[in-house]
C-alpha cells in the first residue's frame, strides 16, 4: 500500500468524524432525540423534554466535550460505578502505554528504519508515492547494526507495561476493597446460591436446604429462597404484556380503526374486546401456572441461602460442604437484580449438552468467519482482484478507485461482518449456565477477544484455511519464524484497519446510528415512547475486546512499523472523551461487578506481550541477528513469571473478598439500627420476579392485579 | 529376541527367586538377623531373641506365606495406617486390571496374533527358536480383519479399568473418611501453618498473629507456636549426641585401649576425658546457643496455629485471611512428628531459589540417565555390539553368552542404575520446601514416576538423544504414528524387563539385601545395637512408581504383545504376598496421610490409558484401518473427561475434609472430658524438638539435663 492510498483512507476517516462530531453536536439538542442521546439524563429527570423552538439548536456546540472532560473519577464511580472506572482506565492505561511507545517508535525507530536501504531509498520529494513499507523494519538490511534499537525498544516497552499492570492492578484492587468498605449492605454480599442439592425421598427441597444450614451453620443461617420452574410463566407474562400493550395503544388512539375483519366470514370484531379476551385467558393460565410453580414437584436443585453476616456467607462459599463435592455446590450469589432467570429452569444434563453445543458453536462461528476475512485480504491485493473479475480492469485502474478499494473498503467490510460477533458470543453464553447477566458478559467478553484476536489478526497474518492456522499452532518450534514472516507483511493493512475500524467506531458510538435509526423507525408507530423508555447499559463484552484488540495490534507492531501508533493515539484520544461522555448522557449501570472485567485485560495485555516477543525472536533471526534473538529468550519467560506472581498477588481478591475485609465490615454493621429491616427485605431479595404480583406497567398503579386490569380494560 | 532367550531370563530370574525365597525362610529365623527381617515385631516386643539352637532355625519353611495371606484389611488398617491399606489395593488393582485383560489378550489376542503371516509362519515343532515378534500385533498384515479384536479389547479394557479406578476411589474416600472419624483427637487437625506473617517495627512474630487471630478468629483461636531459625542448633545437638555415644561406648567396653596419642609430643590422653571435655564445651554453646534461638530476633515468620476446634482451623485454611493475598498464607498443618524442620531456617528467597535448582537438577539427571539406557539398548541389538567390540564376536556367538547378554543383562543393568534414583529425588524434593516427610516422599513418588516413565519407557522407545525425544513432543501431530512404529519394536525387551526387573526387584525387598548387607558389615562395630535400634518405614516413592510402571507396561503392551501379561501377572502376585509379609513384620509407618497417594495412582492409570489408545490411533493407521482408528478418537476424550469427573467428584476429599465431617467429628469431641488435657498438649504439640530438654539416649533417664549428663560421664 502506498503512503496516498493510506492518506486517502485517513481523510475519508476523518471527514467522517469530523461529520459525526458535527450531526452529535446538532442532533442532541432536538427533543426528538433525547431519548437517543441522553437517555441517561431523562430517565434521572435532570432534563426535560424542551419543545420550545430556539435557533441555538441549530448550531454545533462543543459543550459536551468540555463536560466530559472535566469528569473526574469520584464522580465516574458515584453515578456509574467501579466498572465504568475500570472501563475508563483501560483506555488510560493504553494511552500511556502508547505515549511511552509511540515517543520510542516515532523519534529513534521511525528514522532507524527509513534510514535502510532494503527495499528501496526513501523519495522525499514525493512522500506519498513511497511505499509504506518503508518506514518498516522491513526496510532494514540482514544482520544491520541497527536493529538493537529494536531490541532495546522491545525490552524497554516490556518493562513499562509490566511496570504499569502491575500498578494499575494494585490500584485497582485497592478501589475494589474501598467500594466493599463503601457500599450499603448487598443482598449479594450476605447470600449464596447452593446448587445439586439432594433430596430425600418424601421432603422438599426447601426442607432439605432449612434441614442442612440449620444442622451445620446454626449460628450464621438466616433464610433461604429455593428456585422454581418459571419458564412457562415467564413466557406467558411476556405474552400478557405485550397484549396489554397493544390494547393500551389501541385506546389511547381513538382515530385508529377499532375493528378487524377476522376470519373466512370477514365479520368485524371490536379490536379491544378481542385483545381482552385473550389477555383474561393468558391470565387465566397465569394463575395456574403460578400455583403449580408454587408447588414443591416445581423445585429446581438450587436455592438462594442468606446469612446474618458476610462472614458466615463467604464461610459457607468458600468451605466444601458435603462428602460428595459434587452435592451442595456453593458460589457466590449475583445481585438480585443480576441474577438470570431463565437458566435455572434447565437442568443438569441440559446445561451440559448447552455447553457442547456452545464450544461447537463457537468453532463453527471461526471457520464460517473466515470467508469475509479472506474476500477482505482479496481486496488489498488488487492484482488478485483483477484477477478474480476481469471485467472490473478499467473501473481498478482509476486512482482514486483503487485507493478506495485497498485503503479503505476492506477494513469497513471487515468491521461491519465484526459488528455481529457480539450479540452471537452474548447469546452462546448465555445459554452455557451462567447465573448472572454480568457473567455471561465477561465470558462473552472473554469469547469476542479471542474471536477477534483468532479472526483478525491471525487470520490476517496466515492468510489460509483453518487447518492451515491450526498446523501452525501444533509445530510449535516454528511459530516464531513463521510470525516473523507474516506479521511484518500485514503491517499497512493493520495501521488502515486502526484508522478505519478504530477511529469510526468511536465516533459512531457518539453517533449512535443504530439505535437513531431505530427510534427513527419506531417513532410513527408509537405514541408516547415515553412508558417504555429504558436507559441503556454499555456492552463491556463489544468495547472492551475492541480496545484490547488495538492495544495488541499497537503492542505487536510498535517496533515493526511504528507509523501505527499515532493514529492509535488518536483512536484512543477520541475514546477517552466520548466513553467519558456517553457514560455521563447515555449508558447507566446495570450490574456492578466491581472491577472483575480487569483480570481480562491483563491477561489480553500479557499475551500480547509474548507474541510481541515470539515476533521479535523470529525477527532477529531471520535478519540473522541470532545474539539478538538469545538474548529476547528470558523476555517471555519473565512476563509470564510476573504474570505468575500478579495471579498469586492480586487475582484472589477479584474472586471473593478476604476475611480481614468481610469481618471488618461486619462489625462496622453490627450496630447499625437499619440491619433490622434490611434482613427483613433480604428473606425476599431472590424472590423469582415471575411469580411476584405482576404490575404491567409502570405508570399504571391501579392495575396490580391483572385480572381486575383485563376486566377493567374490557368495560 | 527369540523365545529361547526369554525363556533363559524366566529360568535365571526364577531360580534366583527360589534361591532368596529359601534363604530368607532360613536366615530369618536366626536371631543375628532379627532386626533385618523382623525389626518391627521385636520393637513391638512381641517376639523375643531366642538365642537356643535348635534344627528347625535351618529348615526353610513356609509359614510367613501363610500369615501373610491371612492378614485382613482391617488387621492391616489398625497396624500399619492407611496408607498400607491404599498401598496394598494399589497391589490388588492391578492385579484385577491384568486378569481381566490377561484372559482377553492370551485366548483372544494372542491366538489371533500368531494366525498372522505378516512376519513369517509360525513353527511349532521348535517354539524356543521362534522370534519374539511371532506374538506380537507386528504379525498381522496391514488391513486384515483381524486387528478388530484388537480394537474391540482397546475399549474393553478402558471401560474396565475405568470402572475399577471409579469404584477404587469411591471406595478409598469412604476409608478416609471413616478414618477420619475414628481417629482419636489429633493436633495436626486442630493446627493451621501460617506463613508470611507480616510483622510492623517494635513487635514480636508472636505479637503480630496474636494480635491478628484475636481480631478475627476469636471465637475459635486457642494458642500459637511461632518457628525459630535452628538450623545451628540442629547442627549443635548432632554432634553432642554423636560424642555422647562414643563416650557411652568407651565405657562399656574396659578392654578397648582407654588412651590415644594426640599431638606432636604423643603424649597420652584419657580419652573419656578428651571426649567429655569436649562434649561439654558443645553443651555450653548449646546453651549459649539455644538463649540466642529463644529470643525474637531468631523468629521465623511462620507460626502453628492452632485453635479450639477442628472446624475452626478448617475455616481459616480455606479463607484468605489478608487484603494481601501474599501475606498470612495459610496451610493444613502436617502431624507434628512429620515436620521436617530444616527447612523453616531457610529464607522465601532461598526456598525460591532452590526451587529453581531443582528444577534443573532433574532436568540434568534425565540427561545423564540417558547414557546407561543407551548401553542397554546396545546390548539388546547384538549386532550393534558387535560393531562396537568387534573383539566380543567370538565370545557372542556362543548361545548361552548371548542369550544373556540380550535377554538378562541390560535389564539388570538399567535396574541397578534405577536404584539410585528414589533416594536422589527424595533428598531434591527435600530442598524443595515442603514442609513434612510425608509431602517430600508425595513429591518424590511423582519425580520418580515419571522419570521412570521419561527414561525407561520413552528413552527406549525413541532410542535417540534427548533433542530427538523432545522435538517429538514438540510435533504433536504426528506421536501417534510415531509411537505406533516404534513401541511394538520394544515389546521383547518390557517383556525381559518385567521378569529380571520386576521379578528380582521383589524378591530382593523381601530378602532386604542392602540392610542384611549393612547389617553384617556393622555387626564387628557396635556392641548392643538394641539402643540405637530404629524401625524402617516403607519408602513409598520408590515403590509405588516401580509398581506403577509395570501397570504401564502391561497396559500400553497387552493388544500389541498379549505375552506380557503372565509374567506381570506373577510378579503382581509376588508382590502381594512380599509387601503384606514386609508391613507385618518389617515396616512401622512414619506418618498417615490417610491415603492422599491414591490420586497419584490415578492420575498415572489416566495416563497410561490415553498413551495406549494413542499408540491404538496411530497403529491401526499404520495397518491401514483408518476405520477403527476415527473410532477410537473418541476413546482418550472420554477418558479424560471421566478423570474430570473423578477430579471434582473425589479429588477434594483428599485436599481437606468437608464442613460435614469437620463439624460431626467436634460434636462428637464436645462433651468428652479427655479434651481439656488434649487442649493442653495441643499447646506444646508443635514445639521445635531442639528446643525441648535433651535425651541423649532413650534408656538414660536420668540425662534430662544436658550438663549433668556430661558430668556424671567425667567423673
Amino acid at each position: 500500500m502506498l503512503v496516498s492510498a493510506l492518506l486517502t483512507s485517513v481523510g475519508i476517516n476523518s471527514g467522517l468524524c469530523v461529520l459525526f462530531f458535527t450531526l452529535y453536536s446538532i442532533l442532541r439538542k432536538q427533543p426528538t432525540n433525547y431519548g437517543v442521546y441522553i437517555p441517561r439524563l431523562i430517565a434521572e429527570g435532570s432534563s426535560k423534554r424542551r419543545s420550545h423552538f430556539n435557533l441555538e439548536r441549530l448550531i454545533p456546540s462543543p459543550g459536551w466535550v468540555k463536560r466530559a472532560w472535566k469528569l473526574s473519577e469520584e464522580d465516574l464511580l458515584s453515578t456509574s460505578g467501579l466498572d465504568a472506572v475500570v472501563f475508563m482506565r483501560v483506555i488510560t492505561f493504553s494511552l500511556r502505554v502508547f505515549l511511552f511507545a509511540g515517543v520510542i517508535g516515532i523519534f529513534v525507530l521511525l528514522p532507524v528504519n527509513c534510514s535502510g536501504d532494503q527495499l528501496h531509498d526513501i523519495d522525499f520529494a514525493d512522500l506519498s508515492n513511497n511505499s509504506l513499507d518503508v518506514f518498516t523494519i522491513s526496510n532494514l538490511s540482514s544482520g544491520s547494526k541497527r536493529l538493537w534499537a529494536h531490541f532495546s525498544a522491545v525490552y524497554l516497552v516490556t518493562a513499562f507495561v509490566c511496570y504499569l499492570l502491575y500498578y494499575e492492578y494494585k490500584c485497582i484492587t485497592g478501589k475494589r476493597i474501598d467500594f466493599f468498605h463503601l457500599t450499603k449492605p448487598q443482598p449479594h454480599q450476605f447470600t449464596i446460591l447452593v446448587r445439586s442439592i439432594p433430596v430425600s425421598a418424601g421432603s422438599s427441597v426447601s426442607e432439605s436446604v432449612e434441614r442442612f444450614f440449620m444442622e451445620y451453620h446454626p449460628s450464621t443461617y438466616l433464610s433461604h429462597m429455593v428456585v422454581h420452574r418459571s419458564s412457562k410463566l415467564q413466557s406467558l407474562i411476556k405474552d400478557a404484556k405485550k397484549l396489554y400493550k397493544r390494547i393500551t395503544h389501541l385506546q389511547s388512539e381513538p382515530n385508529q380503526p377499532q375493528y378487524r375483519h377476522v376470519g373466512l366470514f370477514r365479520h368485524s370484531v371490536d379490536l379491544v374486546d378481542h385483545y381482552g379476551k385473550k389477555l383474561e385467558d393468558i391470565e387465566e393460565n397465569m394463575r395456574l401456572e403460578r400455583s403449580e410453580v408454587s408447588l414443591a414437584t416445581q423445585e429446581v436443585r438450587a436455592a438462594f441461602v442468606s446469612f446474618k453476616s458476610r462472614y458466615g456467607a463467604a464461610v459457607a462459599f468458600h468451605m466444601k460442604q458435603s462428602i460428595n463435592p459434587t452435592e451442595w455446590v456453593t458460589e457466590l450469589a449475583p445481585e438480585p437484580n443480576d441474577v438470570y432467570w431463565p437458566f435455572f429452569s434447565s437442568s443438569f444434563m441440559r446445561r451440559w449438552l448447552s455447553k457442547i453445543v456452545v464450544i461447537v458453536a463457537c468453532i463453527l462461528l471461526t471457520i464460517l468467519f473466515l470467508i469475509p476475512v479472506l474476500v477482505v485480504q482479496g481486496l488489498t491485493n488488487l492484482n488478485q482482484l483483477e484477477i478474480w473479475f476481469p471485467s472490473l480492469k478499467s473501473i481498478l485502474t482509476i486512482t482514486f478507485v483503487s485507493q478506495v478499494i485497498t485503503g479503505y473498503l476492506p477494513s469497513l467490510i471487515l468491521q461491519l461482518f465484526l459488528k455481529i460477533v457480539p450479540p452471537i458470543m452474548e447469546f452462546l453464553s448465555s445459554i452455557q449456565g451462567y447465573i448472572c447477566h454480568s457473567d455471561i458478559e465477561k465470558s462473552a467478553c472473554n469469547k469476542v477477544l479471542w474471536f477477534t484476536i483468532w479472526n483478525i489478526f491471525f487470520a490476517t497474518v496466515f492468510s489460509g484455511s483453518v487447518l492451515y492456522q491450526v498446523s501452525i499452532f501444533l509445530d510449535p518450534k516454528h511459530i516464531p519464524a513463521k510470525l516473523a514472516s507474516a506479521v511484518p507483511a500485514q503491517a499497512s493493512f493493520f495501521i488502515a484497519y486502526v484508522v478505519t475500524s478504530g477511529w469510526t467506531s468511536t465516533s459512531s458510538e457518539l453517533f449512535r446510528i443504530i439505535p437513531l435509526i431505530w427510534s427513527l423507525i419506531r417513532k410513527p408507530f408509537t405514541c408516547c415512547s415515553d412508558e417504555e423508555f429504558e436507559v441503556p447499559s454499555i456492552p463491556y463484552h463489544r468495547d472492551i475486546p475492541r480496545i484490547l484488540f488495538f492495544g495488541l495490534l499497537g503492542i505487536t507492531y510498535f517496533f515493526l512499523a511504528p507509523l501505527i501508533l499515532p493514529f492509535l493515539l488518536v483512536y484512543l484520544c477520541l475514546a477517552y472523551i466520548i466513553y467519558r461522555n456517553q457514560f455521563l448522557n447515555v449508558y447507566a449501570p446495570k450490574y456492578e461487578t466491581a472491577g472483575k472485567f480487569w483480570p481480562i485485560v491483563h491477561n489480553s495485555m500479557i499475551f500480547s506481550l509474548v507474541l510481541m516477543q515470539a515476533i521479535a525472536i523470529g525477527l532477529f533471526t531471520l535478519k540473522k541477528l541470532p545474539l539478538a534473538s538469545t538474548l529476547i529468550f528470558p523476555l517471555p519467560v519473565l512476563t509470564l513469571l510476573f504474570n505468575e506472581y500478579c495471579r498469586k498477588r492480586f487475582l484472589p481478591n477479584f474472586i471473593a473478598y478476604p476475611a480481614e475485609v468481610l469481618i471488618k465490615r461486619d462489625r462496622e454493621d453490627r450496630y447499625d439500627p437499619k440491619m433490622a429491616e434490611f434482613y427483613d427485605n433480604l428473606v425476599a431479595a431472590y424472590q423469582d420476579p415471575a411469580l411476584l404480583p405482576i404490575q404491567f406497567s409502570a405508570n399504571s398503579d391501579s392495575l396490580n392485579s391483572p385480572l381486575i386490569s383485563a376486566a377493567q380494560v374490557r368495560h
